[in-house]
């Protein structure tokens, strides 16, 4: 099986598309641009959902669900959103098919044309603020904290499983606040909440910072983002979470009476992830062999493998291992197939990033041993079989923290100061990765820039230390690094 | 608060209106039929949700996520299917906006015309078996038991918040079997899973049985219904469970090759419930006073009311309280606002169905006892405070209980066996519910009785009992009694 993966080394692009198909993550479906997650993909997906939730419902949130179909006029009531995201998007026109006449199938009924056309949402703000003009009156209906789990669509012409699709699953805040710095406050709240998701639990280091005026969400006066380095050396956006100003308080006039009995707008933010967290999932860990999961979010954390195959004795063994990795809370998987040989099991776990592997085997059990192999780093040890769950249990929790500080350590060595054009260039041509360099802070050199060398600016990084410099391209003035790289 | 619902024999379609108002569970939205699930109604379906996955993970399902577009020609590939969904649908038939000329807004743009249109899902059965076509090759593949969280859409004039809305949310199970008897096997399974959840967990009993011929799902060769009684003595179908036979494999081609080495094809099976679940939920326990809950599916099971306001000393009792009966998963809540009055917020919580009320008073606890109020029989009793945390959780259990006891006595009340015409048509005028009748097993009767009375055969019980009879409206033979009634 792992041979069938192209490696990374020969094409990244393809390798990636490799393991999403062999590890059975998703699939392209037969709508153009719409992708099938399947059972084991969505498998890790639940398990990100599931943490996010717990971390959004401790920071005071509770879900809600708004509709899938926004009216065509909601999106133009904001002047930037309009502009940013009334382009690609699927258009509702008409509510109903009839027999074709020919009598070959289906058509769609002229007469059931509706009277406003209906969008599939591309981001819920604008019907959200519509329900909030009437959910909110008073300074005592603040702040309102909700969050939504929801499919939205994206007209994409270039699709990439997980990363960009028309089609996508996300999770997206929209909240609302007496103050700017309440607001701003909740806007910096997620980011980090988003941050510790992705260190905690993907063990994938971002970059906090804030985005450039030209990088914004459509409609946000700033955007905070989380930003992920792949092994390719390009960036990815990992999560985005905007202050919004007043902006959509004010396109759909929801306005709250204040304790001084003034009535204002209300401040608002939003923020999102979305199933691109699987593409950086993916590519964060994963090898020339297959997946490779951090402990924390594999659906089976240890899959036990009977050695050469299953018998009663082994599977006793087995069992009991299964009950007491079950009782720490550790999922586990039994392998009882007798029609697959060991060493192809091995590869077929090694495909689906199973954390670690139990394999019991007659001649180890002889010598009161069972072998664990770890994913990550291919070891394998012989382990006493009453040490086994201890050290099961402890080795999750070194596979987690390696995973981190394996990329930790790749992002440190792909993050490069430079301070001169030619290097700009080559440094991204040969090394990839992160480039800190000063920037004039205009949006013209930002552009420029995009377009000789296809970097964008990240983030300007909120631990920026203040620094005099000159700008890469331009040669102006600049008060701090910012960080260029291509991206996802 | 309370004084503003309306009662249930004055108008019980406004009472259940008022119901989903004032207990902040849902509102219509400002796109017509589609509604927003308000924070408290969706905290309801999430543990609807989490209690249904758990079941279904337990009889060996795995979700997956499939797309929200269908393309048109998919629906005329089942002959019966198309009839039965391919009419009132949302068709996504253009993917760009632009801005209008004028530069009013923006419009549809015509050069962006799809090809072929896009239906929105009003059931996955058609994207999903084109998709199985490739995932079954050998006997090895099957069973594949998959299940979806996911939005449909079907096209309503006729709107009611949770029961019938055009957007709703639901669970659709798709599984594929080697054999008739496995997928006939699995549609019961799932069927019981239903009714499990339905009496165990929504404290709703529900009757199970088959669909007749006309009542089937459009493409199944048997539909599996559950059923339920609302307190107008309107029947509600709760879930439905469909054995396909091979419909959707040979209108997709889905075939796998046996043990025997035999191409065969594929046999199938599909399963929903969905938001109209929260409708049966309200209609079933709620009264004049608000929502009722059984604890089992309340988001708060128990509230803690501090009298006549939050103090020190109260408010540390009932932090101790809280923490304790957490300890039992018991879900509680403080409310500490002091602007409102203990009064006040006992009419809140009666209305938000909260089923267990704690009053801590300053009076009472003079007394070493704090005041335990049950939301389904207004009952009150003094309760040591020291024995406060055993009798509530007592209290829950019995509360989940004698809900479903008082909603079994209503459906045995209400459930009338009658063997004429006149009978049959006074029973449905007076008292409403089920009826037991026979019939005579025609199409023919089954809709000239639904013409009469608006009546529809709900289902024919599986624990139908032989019996030789005459049809209730031709006369004709009849070997068993199905249960009618007008339904939601």
């Amino acid at each position: 099986m792992a041979k069938e993966i192209t490696p990374r080394a020969e094409n990244y692009s393809q390798w990636y598309n490799d393991i999403v198909k062999k590890a059975g993550l998703a699939e392209h479906s037969a709508v153009r641009g719409c992708m099938v997650i399947k059972p084991y993909g969505f498998a890790i997906w639940e398990k990100m959902q599931a943490q996010l939730d717990r971390m959004f419902k401790e920071t005071g949130h509770m879900n809600a669900y708004f509709p899938l179909f926004i009216p065509k006029s909601f999106l133009s009531k904001e002047a930037d959103h309009v502009e940013g995201f009334a382009k690609e998007c699927a258009v509702v026109t008409h509510y109903r098919l009839k027999q074709s006449d020919d009598g070959s199938g289906v058509v769609v009924d002229p007469e059931a044309r509706l009277e406003e056309e209906l969008i599939v949402r591309p981001t819920s703000e604008t019907i959200i603020w519509n329900t909030y003009r009437d959910w909110i009156t008073s300074y005592r209906d603040l702040p309102l904290l909700i969050n939504q789990w929801a499919n939205v669509v994206r007209w994409e012409m270039r699709t990439r499983l997980f990363l960009r699709t028309a089609e996508f699953l996300w999770q997206e805040g929209h909240t609302a606040h007496a103050t700017s710095e309440e607001a701003m406050e909740e806007a910096l709240r997620m980011q980090d909440v988003y941050a510790q998701f992705a260190e905690e639990h993907m063990a994938m280091p971002v970059v906090k910072g804030s985005k450039t005026a030209n990088e914004r969400f459509a409609g946000a006066v700033e955007t905070f983002a989380i930003e992920a380095l792949m092994q390719d050396g390009k960036a990815l956006q990992a999560g985005t979470s905007h202050f919004l100003g007043q902006n959509f308080a004010k396109a759909f006039d929801v306005k709250y009476v204040s304790e001084s009995n003034q009535e204002e707008y209300v401040w608002a933010t939003s923020w999102g992830v979305s199933t691109r967290l699987m593409g950086g999932l993916i590519m964060t860990h994963s090898d020339d062999d297959g997946l490779v999961l951090p402990p924390k979010l594999a659906p089976i954390q240890v899959v036990i493998v009977p050695i050469p195959k299953p018998d009663e004795e082994l599977n006793e063994i087995a069992a009991r291992l299964k009950e007491e990795l079950q009782a720490l809370n550790v999922s586990v998987k039994i392998d009882l197939d007798d029609k697959k040989r060991p060493g192809f099991k091995f590869a077929e776990y090694e495909m689906m990033g199973v954390p670690v592997r139990i394999g019991i085997g007659k001649r180890d059990l002889a010598q009161g041993v069972v072998e664990i192999a770890r994913r990550d780093t291919k070891e394998k040890m012989s382990v006493k079989v009453e040490e086994c769950v201890t050290v099961v249990r402890q080795l999750l929790d070194e596979i987690q923290n390696n995973l981190m500080q394996k990329a930790l350590d790749f992002r440190s060595t792909h993050t490069t100061q430079v301070d001169d054009w030619d290097d700009f260039v080559n440094v991204l041509e040969e090394k990839g990765g992160f480039i800190s360099a000063h920037w004039d802070g205009t949006t013209e050199t930002e552009l420029k820039i995009k377009e000789l060398t296809k970097a964008t600016i990240r983030c300007i990084p909120q631990d920026q230390q203040a620094e005099q410099g000159k700008c890469v391209l331009s040669g102006k003035p600049s008060s701090g690094r910012v960080l260029f790289a291509r991206a996802y």
